[in-house]
């Protein structure tokens, strides 16, 4: 099934291209509604175009047990992410619905509208929606790379923002997420789940290192301020310091430009990003600040200019602790492998956790790849995740 | 007169663009060489535009003494660099003669064609042409940045490759070039003089680190093949390795490309380039292979491929013993305050140093900056070079 729904928006590479309200989009979610209805589920898109499969549940004015992840893709992403876990609860409530009937609970399964940030320069559009965190006014100017409005393009997939009322819920009883690892982890260790335990907070920075332009064969190393030598400088120190802080720590220098580039020529100044990782917020201010003196001291000493410009803070959000536990004790009857993780990447389930008790289940990604057409994921382990989620609805929902 | 050479091809911001066959550079020859025949010099260009401006000497088939330096520019270029020598060449000839007439030896002021390797991809056309190791052959194909064929420039300049004979001269006894320091030593140490004992040999070097590229959240440190954090570390190591192997010894990485240069991915590749100076073939030779070794063990060590292409090997040059000491007595004669010096950056008096005695003198760079409008040498110190240049010539042909 997840194959038939990457078939909506099948990239040449054999990923997938699913932007928020693209025509493939557009048909993925109408397929996927078609598909609900055919299931018995009750259907509806809300204005910012999320859409809610719904099984009613027997017992009166209960609150609603929430599943699902989102729809959208990364251009030429991989046809798991996201779509498993719209598929994997699909699944789960029927064949719960085929073996013991209507639940006490109402059940929704949701394919949320948005939540890689590929079209728009926003994130979580769908889980923000729902969770009263985002409106209209979040996008009232955005465009996306070829000038198209997010007004206009909400439009164009039949939401026209005049039409808009605040999808927020209120009876939503907890939300759980299924999804590919897109890590290297559970596939290194031969392990079948991760239940994930937090979701990390993210800190991203600019790092502006002004030493010297110079002649690169008439300056001598002693007279010399060199921007890549500090910045290499730098770097060594950050990884360093990653290791000892906590084996949970992720530090990376993923781009860097220098000035003026030319190999003849002294780098004069050098420009380079720092993401920052961790599920504890006390170690992530106590790397930063590290982090921050050693700068200062190495500027000082060294009579160089570093600006360090922060454009990035995602708090870490921890998954609820009964949800999780309740987890393990499934995965332990089940007699299936099981890690407790951190996830380092974000995940509608880190905007729910502040919102309700929230689960996140990961299941393997061969050799960790992620947003690539060569994501994937074994038949055994989707299986696996699926038997899981149905073991905890059920729990939850009967 | 340096002013008035550099209102040919004036660049707005108060430097000159004289690339190689280019209208300004042309204009500037042509004045040149009107100025020349005003001071009494019978002029000739030879068929790539080097012009010369001779003094006959009395005794009858000695060998001529050449002194000058070129008169092209990089791009936005300083005005002092090359005219100074060339311009400082006719004011001392001019004295000699004004004071004691004709010399025994005939002198020559050469304006050599080209040095900077500004306009098309090769560097001193003008010196090579005159010592014999360029000819046409090396031009045939080549083109500049605006599609304009070296043959083409070549004649639109005045000199048409069909009336090409080779330049070579057979009859220099010595070539004496008098030009800036482009580096901060003589400014920082406030001497007067550099007396260059040798012009440093170059190699350049492309150094390619493939790692693995991966997810900045949901790689763990442990899992990580980060080219850039490799990079940094050779990086601090090849400083560190040149600052314990000699002070005279510089190792630039300039350049620094990242892919896939984004901030939330892991760098799986780091492309860099190393340029490595030092006036010692040894010297050179063991560095490099301290390198090699040490490149090759952190490979293996780290499991990452490096890759290293040597695009660039200049032999380093040694100006001549006996001029050397010559600059050195004129210089303590007149009390003038002199150093030796290595030339870190090339000179055309490298290309006349393997083919006949040869010297080379610096005046400072103010703030040793070069290739740059802010390019200044105090009037000053411009003057004490023509002055002990004028002595040198005094000595060598009278």
């Amino acid at each position: 099934m997840v194959k038939w729904l990457s078939s909506f928006g099948q990239s040449k590479n054999g990923g997938v291209n699913r932007l928020l309200y693209s025509p493939s989009w557009v048909s993925a979610q109408h397929a996927l509604k078609n598909k609900m209805e055919e299931l018995g589920f009750s259907t509806h898109f809300d204005s910012v175009g999320n859409l809610f499969g719904r099984i009613e549940g027997s017992e009166p004015h209960s609150r609603t047990i929430l599943t699902g992840s989102h729809i959208d893709s990364v251009i030429d992403g991989g046809i798991y992410d996201g779509v498993y876990g719209i598929i994997a609860s699909l699944l789960s409530v029927k064949k719960l619905i085929e073996q013991y009937g209507q639940p006490q609970k109402p059940i929704e399964v949701v394919s949320l509208s948005e939540e890689e940030g590929s079209r728009f320069p926003l994130t979580f559009w769908g889980s923000k929606n729902i969770t009263g965190k985002y409106s209209l006014d979040h996008v009232f100017k955005m465009k996306d790379t070829d000038g198209i409005s997010f007004l206009e393009a909400m439009k164009e997939a039949g939401f026209p923002p005049e039409h808009y009322k605040s999808p927020k819920r209120t009876d939503i009883d907890c939300f759980i997420e299924l999804h590919v690892e897109q890590g290297v982890t559970l596939d290194r260790t031969k392990t079948s789940l991760g239940i994930v335990s937090h979701i990390v907070g993210q800190r991203r920075f600019n790092i502006r290192i002004i030493g010297e332009s110079n002649h690169a064969g008439t300056t001598p190393m002693i007279y010399r301020k060199d921007a890549m030598l500090a910045a290499s400088n730098l770097i060594s120190y950050i990884t360093n310091l990653a290791f000892e802080t906590d084996h949970q720590l992720v530090a990376t220098v993923g781009k860097m430009t220098l000035k003026p580039n030319v190999p003849n020529v002294i780098a004069g100044e050098a420009l380079f990003t720092l993401d920052i990782r961790h599920y504890d917020e006390e170690i992530l201010d106590s790397f930063c600040n590290q982090l921050s003196s050693y700068f200062h001291a190495y500027a000082r000493e060294n009579i160089f200019e570093i600006e360090v410009d922060q454009w990035l803070d995602i708090k870490p959000v921890k998954m609820d602790t009964l949800l999780t536990n309740e987890l393990k004790q499934i995965a332990e009857k089940r007699e299936l492998s099981h890690l407790p993780l951190v996830s380092g990447a974000g995940h509608d389930a880190q905007v729910f956790g502040t919102y309700c008790p929230t689960a996140l289940l990961f299941v393997p990604s061969e050799k960790g790849i992620s947003h690539s057409p060569k994501e994937s994921t074994k038949k055994e382990d989707l299986e696996k995740g699926i038997c899981v989620l149905t073991d905890l609805l059920y729990t939850l929902a009967y």
